[in-house]
């Protein structure tokens, strides 16, 4: 299905606009050729697809501000764009709307290892932070999957996470500074190379934040020396209870693993089949524990690691003895997706997150919501952390298989609340959860969150349409009237 | 000096709001006689005193809520407050408004080890919260100097660090939930026991908020699994260069202290002094170095750590060998501020932060201050993470002393800032900081912060007076009223 032809109105709209943003952005930076257009239409979450009204690739923070402030002055709507790998439609189009990609936004301005940071523009690759200085010994812990195309500044709007979060945080624990610009052009650094700045932590709110706060032309990120030693374990369970029994005693017993990961039983053949990982089949649920550190305390983890498996009715359980098998361990579990899309047309990913001890129930609830839709579900999961990644399988050219697909994957994010987690891990709300919100926040919560909202863009020019399912007008969230007048500073008496 | 007596029309005004407030709070929880009062006049930082004009202690959250709406309905300022241990004045009362009490929050509500982490009551001391895991091998890492003392929500609000926030972070690297009430009445829960919730971060603007945004009836927060060792290296340097090179290539090596502290010589004089620690005195510059975890990493690392210490001209090191021996090495440092106390009639303890290769310069600034001044100061800080707390000597009873010891603080707060560091560290900006805001943040910077401000508390009845060095009231900030309409939600097309 295509799009129809904008309209008349659309066409003159688009150009006026582009003429405006030529002004700020000379050269190459504005794009308004449709075939052009068609390259950003989408993000990671294909299934939706958008032709922006305009594209704009802004290179320095002062064009930045000055295109936000044309935009904010003209009531022009405007979607925030890293590299356009979110799985939740965060970057996803407005056809009425400009498109800011943040592209040439892609040098690292410092490093500097006293402080333990690296300073780059936002469109730098995550991968980049660490190759900038693993010479010298260090990394970025947040990897995405993505990592290889994903953006330092995506992965803070996004505060994305990865295999390692559990042992090393989110994005949110790994940043240090943002610039960011405000809808109005204005201009704030927040946070730096230093501990907390002594105010509302801003930089907090704006990690996560979607797009819909402000534009982001620089990041300040911490950086973590590479351990001596990682080795991986690899152990086979008879049912998923067993395998979640461990997680949570390794957990409860204080061992913090690098990688907690674990895969049901369609998940290891397909990723067994694909890449050939040496994965035992016979089992029901396998764990991939990553521990890393020092040599002697590796190897100490692993005895109590084994130790713990042991008493939960481990099948079968291997060490990696050297770097290539402990690779080749984790090979099967980051070609899941690929694997998974080899044995069905089309799958769709999840994203929830549960307590830990909440897994068997959550598990077998799955099985039973598979066979009332009658779709296949193959489950991978950061288990140490509770954040599933269920991959529901699909054709779409079934016909309402993708809907189906979709009530499947609604239902288990109501599950997921329903036994005290969250509606998504790592990979945002965006378009594809945001008529979830409501089953995990009241109309007070949600009420809060948008005065917030408000507090950054009042005129809801940012992304919109993203995170919130409904969006009240900023003056009628109400309480802002309150106030009879300005508050006299109060005289505090002295000693 | 003595406050003048309360004329009459803040008498009946007292009398209407408490017969009021005890209709909420029924009991003892109404404190209205002025002698009772008095024990709420001030807080840690003991130059400023102010009775309230009324004392409520609740002991539920629907109590909490009802006293906020009521307040917010009849327009009366409310203070909150924990333990009142704050450095800053943040729980300093005022003479107009009502403090608000949270010591009869004083549970531990669960604990959840497969979770690893406790929730808790507000009031409940961050002591209690490690004593109440520790026979399982657990704690609390978070430990602020007054941890006896000081409340958990207290530490949320002021976003407390400690010896241990180096490798551990401050508490809002510890905080996984809070139930907020907001001014007007509404309660929020913010996070939980799970990864991020994805929306806004409301509990990270939260945390740190000095009282401003809400009242904070309940905290979850994660523990740690004890670590197997810990052992302390006391190292003596020549001069202060020499230790802060030790310090930047212990954290550019990528090791990471529990601890890693430094006194400088009229602070180790008086510590030693006081507590016989063992210190040495023929150095100027004194280094304690906690390394924790497995035996082993421990053992490695404290041989690394030594080795560093050789490279930059330490001329005393030694090694803890015991448990009591380590205990020995931070007594000096735990006591430095009684210490202090017993060389100087009165002291002003300081609390800002710098990049850390700033040190140096940094010292050596503070040094011709003091000449300036004619005032002595003797420093002791979390170097580690460039956190200072010089204590600057006076006494009260000389003329001017106390300005100028004031003037002395800031002087060395705007050099904080002008190294590109922050105005706190872990203390909180209160009344102490609040008019230096403008050395650190632009206008821009500061309207943005209150606009967060004005999302939670339009009406500016939540702790005013701190933080905000000018208060503009919230329709002033302007921008919510741009916005001519509600913003119709964009069809999105789907393929």
């Amino acid at each position: 299905m295509r799009m129809p032809d904008p309209d008349a109105n659309t066409i003159a709209r688009r150009a006026r606009i582009a003429r405006d943003l030529k002004r700020i952005v000379p050269g190459e930076g504005v794009i308004v050729d449709e075939d052009q257009l068609r390259a950003y239409e989408c993000d990671g979450l294909s299934a939706y697809r958008q032709p922006p009204l305009i594209v704009v690739l802004p290179s320095t923070t002062e064009q930045v501000s000055k295109v936000l402030r044309y935009c904010h002055e003209n009531g022009v709507r405007i979607v925030p764009r890293g590299a356009g790998t979110s799985l939740s439609g965060g970057a996803l189009p407005l056809a009425d709307a400009v498109t800011l990609g943040l592209g040439k936004f892609n040098r690292i301005l410092d490093i500097d290892l006293e402080n333990r940071c690296v300073v780059a523009q936002p469109g730098v690759t995550n991968l980049a932070v660490t190759h900038a200085v693993q010479d010298q010994g260090f990394y970025y812990a947040p990897d995405p999957s993505s990592q290889i195309a994903c953006s330092i500044g995506g992965n803070v709007a996004e505060n994305a996470g990865g295999v390692h979060c559990l042992k090393y945080g989110l994005t949110t624990n790994n940043l240090l500074g943002v610039e960011l610009v405000l809808m109005t052009g204005e201009v704030i650094r927040l946070g730096g190379k230093h501990l907390d700045a002594g105010d509302y932590d801003l930089m907090g709110v704006v990690t996560g934040s979607e797009g819909l706060l402000g534009v982001i032309t620089e990041v300040t990120v911490r950086i973590l020396r590479a351990p001596e030693t990682a080795r991986a374990v690899l152990m086979g369970f008879p049912d998923s209870e067993s395998a979640g029994d461990t997680v949570a005693a390794i957990i409860a017993e204080g061992i913090i693993p690098a990688g907690l990961e674990m895969m049901d039983k369609p998940a290891i053949h397909a990723a067994e089949d694909f890449v050939h990982a040496d994965y035992p089949l016979d089992v029901e649920a396998l764990l991939i524990c990553e521990l890393d550190g020092p040599d002697a305390e590796v190897a100490h983890l692993i005895e109590r690691v084994e130790a713990i498996a042991k008493r939960n009715r481990v099948q079968t359980l291997r060490v990696s003895a050297s770097d290539e098998e402990r690779a080749l361990f984790w090979a099967g579990r980051k070609a899941a997706f690929p694997a998974v899309g080899r044995i069905s047309p089309d799958y769709y990913c999840m994203d929830g997150t549960i307590p830990r001890h909440a897994l068997p129930t959550v598990l077998h609830r799955m099985t039973e919501m598979s066979r009332q839709y009658g779709l296949r579900v193959a489950n991978v999961f950061h288990a140490g952390d509770g954040n599933l990644h269920p991959l529901i399988l699909f054709d779409a050219n079934t016909p309402d298989e993708l809907e189906r697909a979709e009530r499947f994957g609604a239902d288990i994010l109501r599950l997921c609340v329903e036994v005290g987690g969250v509606l998504t891990g790592e990979h945002g709300v965006g378009v594809e959860k945001r008529d979830l919100m409501g089953e995990m926040f009241s109309e007070i919560d949600l009420a809060q969150q948008q005065r917030m909202k408000c507090a950054f863009d009042p005129g809801q020019f940012l992304n919109p349409g993203k995170v919130f399912p409904t969006l009240h007008r900023c003056a009628e969230l109400g309480r802002m009237h309150i106030s009879g007048g300005t508050v006299p500073f109060p005289d505090i008496p002295r000693f």
